[in-house]
């Protein structure tokens, strides 16, 4: 069996990178230490000649990259994402260090494409984007001046991967198969959806109440068939029990 | 005791930097890990405004750079200094890992100034750059493309001794205080003299001999009192036995 290996299967997505120059660097940084599919959500320029200099010998990861317009499009088909982060959040998952989002990652890989997403040089991701992903990553910093470079962000991170593809560790033992990224949002919008016509959540601000609940499902890393069920669930809920008419309510234990 | 920190003890030596962007970089990467003393070897641009524009918030890492005319000058006074280099040496001592050198030269700085070096984007490191050198370094990376940018190089080996100086491990137990730089030096230009008075070394032909006893004295990281003892012996040598006339010379055991 020719089964791709871990670090063919882990994707660095950057989010809105607006400089050029970073394009190249992260795509040197990915090609340096094995990995070589780039992503690339709505960059600010691209393809761009500072960013083919910047590459040098990883011009080859830089024709391949794939262009998204959206955060969603290119997380589809994985199922894991990490968001590399710096701020604090309201709504923090345990945040994760580099060594250890790598062995996860790594490990992640077993049932397919994992992702690690990073954000724009000056402004982050946005609370959505970070929403759109399991945990945080955050890269230990001096706390007067946190902010790397993002070719520097990616290059640590990809050196952590490195190290954990060539030691994997243990692999997480009794998992099953994780649900893609497209599953788990189509739970989530079908759990909205379901909320708002409960009366539950008002479609006016559900912003708070959504945000928590993808928290949890973030970190519960939910399964494919977890899904299903969960799914199944919510379209009984909405459809409501079949009762014969006059039929009386009794609950069920 | 107000006693500075470890990453204060640690030294960033640039040896022949070529692209001040990458000066601004490294110092950029330096801070973000919370190191502050850079030492320039004959950098070909410097002050300029690319290094601080690239430096970003880190100019007081520039402004306070250090600038030398040779690696012996920016080593100075330190008591440990590895080398980072991709390339494969002739005679290569154990190449250390980053953590592994991370961990040794935090360890170290309980002695004084420690440095690593980094050579010229390009070229490296000359053979006798890293000569002078206590043991090299080397980064893990993809055979077929194995030359990080020099920032990126920095950041990550910068990353690996914010973590080791959170968690320094272990301190080397019963070592005593490790000779400096120039008192090593010293020695081995005493030694290189003492060997060709006594026709052992060819002074037409010096290196090969030489570089495998700097080999030799960098594995052990000589002691300040070693130095002092084996300075003594080459002395003693040098000067021949005091003989009575016709007294017999009987070998010690």
């Amino acid at each position: 069996m020719n089964s791709p290996k871990p670090l063919d299967r882990i994707r660095i997505v950057l989010s809105h990178p607006s400089h050029p120059g970073n394009i190249g660097a992260a795509a040197r940084a990915m090609k340096t230490m094995g990995l070589s599919r780039l992503v690339l959500v709505n960059p600010k320029c691209f393809p761009d000649g500072e960013a083919k200099a910047r590459a040098a010998a990883a011009a080859d990861v830089l024709d391949n990259a794939l262009v998204c317009a959206s955060l969603s499009e290119a997380l589809a088909g994985t199922s894991l994402a990490l968001a590399v982060t710096a701020r604090r959040r309201d709504l923090a998952t345990a945040i994760r260090w580099p060594r250890q989002a790598a062995a996860e990652l790594v490990a992640g890989t077993a049932h397919g494409d994992v992702a690690l997403v990073f954000g724009h040089e000056t402004s982050g991701l946005s609370n959505e984007e970070v929403a759109l992903c399991h945990a945080p990553v955050s890269i230990p910093a001096n706390p007067a001046c946190s902010s790397l470079n993002l070719g520097a962000a990616v290059q640590v991170l990809c050196y952590e991967l490195r190290l954990a593809a060539e030691d994997p560790g243990d692999a997480p033992s009794g998992a099953l198969e994780p649900a893609r990224f497209e599953e788990v949002e189509g739970f989530i919008a079908h759990l909205e959806r379901a909320m708002v016509k409960s009366g539950f959540l008002d479609p006016e601000k559900p912003k708070r109440l959504m945000s928590r609940l993808r928290r949890l499902f973030a970190r519960t890393r939910l399964e494919k068939e977890e899904v299903a069920i969960l799914r199944g669930i919510l379209s009984a809920l909405e459809t409501g029990p079949y009762r014969a008419p006059g039929e009386k309510v009794e609950s069920r234990e």
